[in-house]
């Protein structure tokens, strides 16, 4: 395994069972600046003899995207566009690509895989939607033989640089009395645990068997109410706490506030979550609330 | 009116019915070039008092961006993504932009505006999904107030600068006892007159209501086949000409070989054409052999 990554908002240490591997090496690098990249890349491909690239890197944090869409067009789009242009000149032809449940927009039914029309509503929707492009014209130009297309719903688990129970945390630490919450509390998705995560896309890539292959990952089970995700992580950090919230329907501009994926095609292919939104949320909360002083 | 082109494909003669006109103004600017747009535009705009963008602007030649995907980054996108950015400094709010067939990628059936997945095989494709994409995220982000994305079938005319019509053209001239055509002729799409397709989008930008107005512009009945095309312009410019298929399904890589647009929507809205596909191409024959030597 090569890994390569800016540390823009990972870190080393968590790469450290990794990086005492003696199968595993890293490069920090921009993976935007393509002609440094690639000579890392080139050198490493002749010892590893890899042969997928699993592009996951991407702006992660929406909000921010949405107050500089440059942060989305170079962090979640032309990321993506240059592991393109990496692969063809590093002869690599096979791509596991994390996208995301941004790129349906607002809808009101059950997600599946084929639903229209894509009409996403924040910077980042698009430039994973415009990453998705890109890897079918690869395919279709012949730069590709092979692509898995992997849908995120919410992920949560340690390790978290944003999201909505990082934040709660973060003000709850500022302010133990109350917490603000964003919109009326009743925004409501599918969560799903980052090693559950990690398992289904293992999983699609290992049992898939198209040129394209694309699938919603998610829980198998039910969605969560921001509600109960303030009420978790009060009752966990800061019992007694006052939570006070914003109104509005929508947590804040580009926000989809409520979607439900169909995991039909996942489950087809033999994978099921262990852990339903709910769990998966409650145990996200335990481990940040560890992890953290 | 104010006109912006770099004239990378245009031709300033083109526009000398209009440059006679009081009420309209002409910039050659590169829309990727924003600092040089944009003391034009605000200048211009304080004189015309436009409201609304017609963006039409990116790379025609799909077949040039398969060979160098920058092209259609920069032409096809970028392009889109810099419009809504001097849009936002100039206070501009409504948008009616060009998309295309090449969203969809290969259906096998009907096109619907709302038809999924999206899996476009060509960078052009890639890059007009992209382009939808960063619209409709401006109009979750307030930055647009309005948007009309017209979804573009094969469009023939004069003036045309590429497409099969050109180059048979071009190749009988260079030499008229043979045609060389890509694919085996039984490529098969809605051919539109490029005339008729102004007064579409002209008619949708006037009557659609919603804030956003997504259409499929497409001939009333029927579509044409590489063939028919093939034929017909033999018979108008060189008769006796040998026809030779190169064979294979797809006239060049990225090429949709057959795709079928529902046109519901749009004449639900009140409008369609007055030429048939095979009419509208054999006038786009016509007039191109009396534009040319």
């Amino acid at each position: 395994v090569i890994g390569i990554d800016n540390l823009a908002l990972g870190r080393r240490e968590n790469l450290s069972a990794a990086l005492r591997h003696s199968q595993f090496s890293f490069g920090q690098f921009d993976i935007n600046e393509i002609d440094k990249c690639l000579p890392y890349l080139r050198k490493e491909l002749a010892r590893a003899g890899t042969t997928t690239v699993w592009h996951l890197a991407a702006n992660s944090d929406i909000q921010a995207g949405g107050r500089d869409p440059d942060i989305d067009l170079r962090l979640t789009f032309l990321s993506t566009y240059n592991v393109l242009k990496l692969m063809a000149q590093s002869g690599l032809r096979e791509l596991v690509f994390a996208s995301s449940s941004a790129i349906y927009g607002e809808h009101a039914g059950l997600l599946k895989e084929d639903s229209g029309p894509l009409l996403p509503i924040s910077n980042y929707g698009a430039m994973k939607l415009a990453s998705e492009g890109v890897i079918t014209a690869a395919i279709g130009g012949g730069v590709l033989r092979r692509a898995w297309i992997c849908r995120f719903p919410n992920v949560v688990g340690s390790r978290a640089t944003h999201g909505v129970i990082f934040d709660f945390l973060k003000k709850l630490r500022a302010n133990p009395k109350n917490l603000e919450v964003l919109g009326d509390g009743t925004q409501e998705k599918p969560y799903l645990h980052v090693c559950e995560l990690v398992e289904a896309m293992v999983f699609i890539h290992k049992r898939s068997t198209e040129v394209l292959n694309c699938y919603n990952i998610a829980p198998r089970k039910g969605t969560t109410t921001v509600r109960h995700i303030a009420e978790h992580v009060v009752q966990s950090a800061a019992p007694g706490s006052i939570i006070r919230y914003a109104g509005g329907s929508r947590g804040w501009v580009g926000d989809v506030p409520r979607f439900r994926y169909s995991t039909a095609k996942l489950k087809a292919l033999g994978w099921s979550s262990k852990l339903t939104s709910n769990a998966a949320v409650e145990l996200a909360i335990r481990e940040n609330l560890s992890a953290r002083p």
